[in-house]
């Protein structure tokens, strides 16, 4: 299995606190050491930062812990193979380009019977089943919407559909981002919190790190984050359902499914 | 205007050195300051490094400069806007998938008509005409090749007429790989220097900084580098034509068109 972090944000916010805490599980606290990745959007812009070496050690992992990159959605990985040898082309999150949009996709879980299933315009380029199920998603939304949808509840509901799927043929906790909302699916684990003014002290389960979010927000702040397990040890998180399917956007849950 | 880098090695190799002087253009000795950009490749995996700051004082460009990432091959590029805010998302190198392979894309020049030409497959994420191209560039290339052709030769014209055709609508000078083969192409500068033993010490034209080769190879090691202009003040380098194709693979020449 493997870790997932998100956060969605109504003004660009950075993941430093957070990402300290999920990179100690990348071989300290956790035994996620193979790899790991992470992705950052500034609007319609996006950049990427991966390393197949264990997050706790890795040199590109620590500036990422120390370079406050100010973001409105962020997605990361940290990765235990269980399919898929280790190396960078098996490094999630996944990228692909849909409607003139950076799509990003990261998944713990296994569906290995997903490659039955036929790709057209999308093709992985490692050996993931984790790829394969990100490009059989967007070639299932490429193929019901040639062009992005109006209604973007259409298009909720059959990302929702999607995942259900692909949760049939195993384990499937998902995050996946469109540079628009962040979608989170819960097969078995996933948990989330809100935080927004009055803003409090937060203290990580994972290293030694406490923050106060006073310091480090304006009272109009709303920072949404998402991660398998809860992140820090004195904040209530909010568990998600199995098969459920949360959609947010600027850091407030825009929908929901279960 | 932008500069461009590129290598292509027979062994992973690191950029380090060559990087060193191109990072000084971004707003030291070069005007380059409105956003780098940086692509490495082992194998068939890819990562690559992005900021819209300026490369000269970017925290993300110092790391990349210190770091001895190994690769096979790297694409990387500094701008100077001329079509396009600067943003993340207008931000070079662009990378889409095709066949199953990261390709990777940077051009310097102005190209502005292309936005005229239809696209298909691929959609623009930024406002450059540079990724325009780059989409326009890959959809000829699917609609020619569905599958990716086993015959080398005919993608590798392909490419070739496909770039003549983007020159005709202004400068097209390019880099561009498929995880394979580095693609060079020169509308007015890109000049290439190889570096096999017996090796020898260069010395960087932007920065005091001088590297003895024979310290940091084994002889076997072939590597090639180019640049929109030499880096170095110590070494011969080639000066490609104008309208010239030249096609990488291993710190080699594989082909060329004039």
């Amino acid at each position: 299995m493997c870790e997932l972090l998100g956060m969605s944000a109504n003004v660009p916010t950075d993941i430093c606190f957070s990402f300290s805490g999920l990179m100690q599980r990348g071989g300290v606290t956790g035994p996620h050491k193979d790899g790991w990745g992470i992705v950052f959007y500034n609007g319609k812009g996006y950049r990427e930062f991966r390393d197949q070496n264990p997050s706790a050690s890795s040199q590109v992992a620590r500036l990422v812990k120390q370079y406050p990159i100010k973001s409105d959605i962020v997605i990361s990985h940290i990765r235990q193979a269980n399919s898929g040898k280790i190396c960078l082309e098996n490094t999630h999150p996944f990228s692909r380009e849909l409607w003139g949009r950076h799509w990003s996709f990261a998944h713990n879980g296994q569906i290995k019977s997903v490659k039955k299933r036929p790709l057209q315009h999308f093709q992985p380029v490692g050996s993931t089943d984790s790829e394969y199920a990100f490009c059989w998603m967007l070639d299932q939304i490429k193929q019901r919407f040639p062009k992005a949808p109006r209604n973007g509840k259409l298009l909720f509901r059959t990302i929702y559909e999607l995942s259900q799927s692909l949760n049939e043929l195993g384990v499937f906790n998902m995050l996946m981002t469109d540079s628009k909302y962040l979608y989170a699916y819960c097969a078995t684990h996933l948990a989330w919190i809100t935080r927004k003014a009055p803003f409090g002290e937060a203290s990580l389960k994972d290293t030694e790190l406490k923050v106060d979010f006073v310091n480090e927000t304006s009272p109009k702040d709303i920072v949404t984050v998402i991660s398998t397990r809860p992140l820090t040890d004195n904040e209530q998180w909010n568990e998600m359902k199995m098969g459920e399917l949360s959609i947010f956007q600027g850091g407030k849950v825009a929908a929901r499914f279960t």
